[in-house]
């Protein structure tokens, strides 16, 4: 007991004292977007982008938070943790950002525009990834650490893959995405705990699957938002399109391949809730790209056959045989439709011209010959663009994994109270949570509790 | 068990084959708006329509799937099949109406715009309410095959309703609500099954029901982008005020109807998660006419009354007498509030003139006389525009159950493995789910698990 | 068995009577926004207010109701009355804000318009911050007398704080949140019942505390629109920054002071899902105003600290003590963060001046010197703007607990049916669920039914 109390404690403070670390930071290097300040007429088009901005929150919050509430003892972590992670991630992310896209040693500050708001959701969706990873097997505490290291990371990556390799990745499926299940798995992969196998606590009941739905179909509806809250014009247009019709194609397909793929004929919910997400992702980094409709349609198919695939063989072996216990499955529904993702805006990049592009190549590869301008004045062929979007995917996968191991030799310090044995999968690790109100036990003690109805008030 | 393998590999079957027809069709004739093509300024306003097409979307997989999780036992139908039949409508739709509003044949390319999209949603909506009258009833294989019947009848419908007989429907509770719901019940007469009589598994516990109102409230807020999102100025503002206004009157109203209907003078939670909701339907037609804050507040009222009347007394007689079990009560959400909905625009249309309408007349009716363009050249008096409105809604009615009943014996194809008697309302007729998850017999397995607790992990 | 007869009657009869009676005043005294009538180009800009509008209303409907859900007995009554209350709110605040804002004597009609529906749903907001602090206390009846003296005034009580004492509050953290506070605590205090304590109903179960989790959420990520839906150009830019950043800093800060406060150093659930939203309320007067970032993190941090510690220390004591039963602890979500908001705003006013808030100064302050309109040619110094932010506050503190008083008084009237002491907490009171639909006692009826399984159907 006296260990549980020292690691609320711990908890605690930690979020104290960086609390009172973002408020310092944000009184002397932040600032509101110039163009709310006072005596500023600015850009005050707060309906041009807020509406997307939302949905993308919506995502994080009620998305990734109740697609995780699928286990039968973890929904308070699922929802209430994620919160926490995603509430520190927002002004960690906007903090590390102005550090990198500010000229803050030259007295400049960071600003908090709505565009700013945005990358910062698209810093937590990472972190939440890497979250699914090893949910149910690691403290708050240890999430928060994660996380600080993972923003600093992506954020660096992020920077690398657009503004030094100039590399496309509209709906961050490669810097968001890829970067955050890899990191995440190895995360997962050092912390590696046998006992694990076998828990009881790992899975669901009946109505826990239906509160994952929940956010299945909010990440499902709001993608288009994700991948396209970013653009402009009518490259925005398009990534709305794209990706509405890759996740329709994905939704179908991975009804097909769950029922054709199941021993007896039947759908796995598992399945439906990740696997129809994965043409979100795999859409995301030529999302503005003119892959056209069917093009969309065929990424969306292809995501659903991979992850479905992965789901059934891909986890299951890579749990028993290299020890990496993915418990949500990100590796399925982010990591490879992230794969995919970055390799089709390869080719898409290694095919485009102007000819049939238009100004959305310029737009899209500043980068590409004939579209210079100050900063990117560097000719690529096509094909050297398509190279150096495989480059910005090897990058991101190499800091990921390489980030992702020594961040969890890290965690390992039992000063962050990992969970044990017996604790795994369980809120009561961290939760006030009386073992009868769970709705696999909820029968005995309120058995009990029948036979005294007389005294029952 | 070869039986249910079997029924896994065609749903999977028809699945793949439907889409890759789907990406074929999509790759010859299919293309994005021609303003997010390349080189061409056109309309990028995606800020304007895809706010209410958001909600909408949210409406058809939140609204429609969690409305019917309120069974015990048919959640993961619920949500997740709705999630597959909307899905695979959404391209599907998108085909058949390239096919009725381009020259396909002349070879034009149909396009996928934010508008088409919100007309895919409407198409979506009409075979999720015929869902409602079949719900537990049907396997997915049945309700793809109808779901293609349907939309095309229902895109028909729509067609001849608005550009042969000119009887506006801007909320499209007649081309949607009324066509769903009287396609919807026929098909269920024609596969009336006497074992839905008296299932244990035809109801709720406590929690499915709580699950359901998450659709109710979703539906009931968004309704007013459902009523709207096709419509511009102040017509679109019009419609916003007029389904706002109708729904709220049609909320109280069922509690009252609800609470003096009842023989015990307690509320139902069916009228609330249904009944509510009639005043969004019931105000679908008129939405952008002037019929005043007041008329608003009436047609909603009397939906409410009508609604929920037809829980109380219609919907069992129904069941009983005409051998028409109606799961959700479709009839008396989206069929008897359509009909209001179409009449009451009659009415209106019968009443209309330049005088009290200004030039809204032209914009909702523009077969009336004097405002005649080039291709609705018709000079309609008022009286000859309510004639065409109760035309149109005849037209939609006839098609729908002629449609429907035909639908009916197609499903009634030994191939469509329909569910048995052992398996209506039942989960696991498709999907892999253990006895003892299900939240009615929890307590058993888990009662055994319990005494094991030692060895728990 | 006859007396809750007469209470559905009752509760009928009152609805419908209300109905009939605001359907007749909307139709001689209320009117559309006149730029939806015909022939008035006007503001049509839907598109504009209409996105907020929408967040907000799923605020009241969605998360007022969802958050209330946590009680294992009482969801029906939590969302569904809810949505009761919420949808008699919305008709009658429009009418009452029709008398106190539009000249109805000398013949104006009254309109509803977007910018209307929003003052509505803020309207429906106290009434549902009051309905937190006697849940499971009274009867809807009880609820709809209540609503109709509490728009009342609170829409009284707005008029004289912004026409009269020219007091901002942008996000009607006194008007709303303050005053539906303390008027429902005051009207909880009047109806004290001394079985409240020790009843096994006032729990939660597992499941329930996560659908409380979805209105939490909703409430959280929506809040921005909230405190910046009735804004316009930079000063609206700044209400949504401001109100993300406490509501993060305040989300981060609940889980440190829940963890550290805790005997076990474990996390409460009841902290997680309502003091993480105390930063929207704090932040909800000055929320145009330009703390700057830094201090809006601090406001949602105070925010924080200040709910925490009464949920742990000050409701039991206001409970046992004070005979002040709190079922939701509004006090420490709305109404103590309500007073930090509108201290903050005093002080911001007493330290505001042209010189560092521009032209955002004579906007949020039209009453200091040098912004001389007409209206309101006041020329306060900016110590007398506080002065009369405070004189606002205290104005809305005592006509919210005076007129709490009065109508807990009111309430007592046996006529309205208040539930006896068996049915506190319990749906059982007013709606159709069986005892063993209830996931407390799921066991014992399913159990018997499991033995029954050979005759299932």
């Amino acid at each position: 007991m006296m260990k549980i109390k020292a690691q609320g404690i711990k908890l605690g403070a930690v979020i104290l004292i960086a609390e009172i670390t973002f408020i310092l930071i944000f009184a002397f290097l932040g600032d509101y977007d110039l163009s709310s300040l006072p005596d500023n007429p600015g850009d005050t088009s707060v309906h041009l982008t807020y509406p997307m901005f939302q949905d993308v929150h919506v995502m994080m919050f009620v998305g990734f938070g109740f697609l995780m509430t699928f286990l039968k003892r973890y929904g308070y972590s699922s929802v209430g943790v994620n919160m926490l992670v995603a509430a520190f991630v927002l002004q960690l992310a906007l903090i590390v950002r102005g550090f990198i896209h500010y000229d803050i040693i030259g007295g400049q500050r960071f600003q908090v525009t709505i565009g700013e708001m945005l990358s910062a959701d698209f810093a937590a969706a990472a972190v939440l990834i890497s979250f699914g990873a090893v949910l149910g097997k690691v403290s708050s505490l240890q999430l928060l650490i994660m996380a600080t290291i993972e923003v600093i990371l992506a954020q660096l990556n992020e920077y690398i893959g657009l503004h030094k390799l100039h590399a496309s990745d509209m709906g961050e499926s490669m810097y968001v995405h890829v970067f955050g299940a890899y990191f995440g798995l190895s995360v997962a992969r050092v912390l590696y705990n046998e006992h694990v196998h076998g828990s009881r606590k790992e899975g669901p009941v009946y109505h826990s699957d239906i509160f994952s739905m929940i956010g299945t179909v909010f990440l499902w509806m709001y993608w288009p938002s994700f991948n396209a809250g970013a653009a402009e014009g009518h490259e925005q247009m398009r990534a709305v399109v794209n990706t509405y019709l890759s996740l329709s194609a994905c939704a179908i397909m991975t009804f097909a391949l769950s029922a054709l793929l199941d021993k007896n004929g039947r759908l796995d919910m598992v399945h439906i809730q990740n696997a129809t997400l994965a043409g979100g992702v795999a859409m995301g980094t030529a999302a503005d790209m003119p892959v056209h409709p069917w093009g969309a349609l065929l990424i969306g198919s292809v995501a659903a056959i991979i992850s479905v695939l992965g789901f059934k063989f891909l986890t299951p072996l890579l749990s028993s045989r290299l020890k990496l216990h993915d418990t949500c499955g990100v590796n399925n529904l982010h990591g490879m439709p992230g794969l995919l993702a970055g390799i089709s805006a390869a080719v898409m990049g290694a095919l485009s011209s102007p000819d049939t592009w238009g100004d959305s190549m310029c737009k899209i590869f500043p980068a590409r010959e004939g579209c210079g301008d100050n900063s990117t004045d560097l000719n690529r062929s096509a094909l050297e663009q398509g190279g150096y979007q495989m480059a910005a995917l090897s990058v991101t996968l190499a800091i990921a994994i390489g980030g992702g191991i020594l961040t969890g030799f890290i965690l390992k310090i039992p000063f962050l109270d990992a969970p044990e044995r017996d604790m795994l999968f369980d809120d009561q690790h961290s939760w006030n949570v009386a073992e009868q109100q769970f709705p696999d036990v909820l029968v005995e003690s309120e058995g009990k509790h029948e036979k005294n109805s007389m005294t029952y008030m």
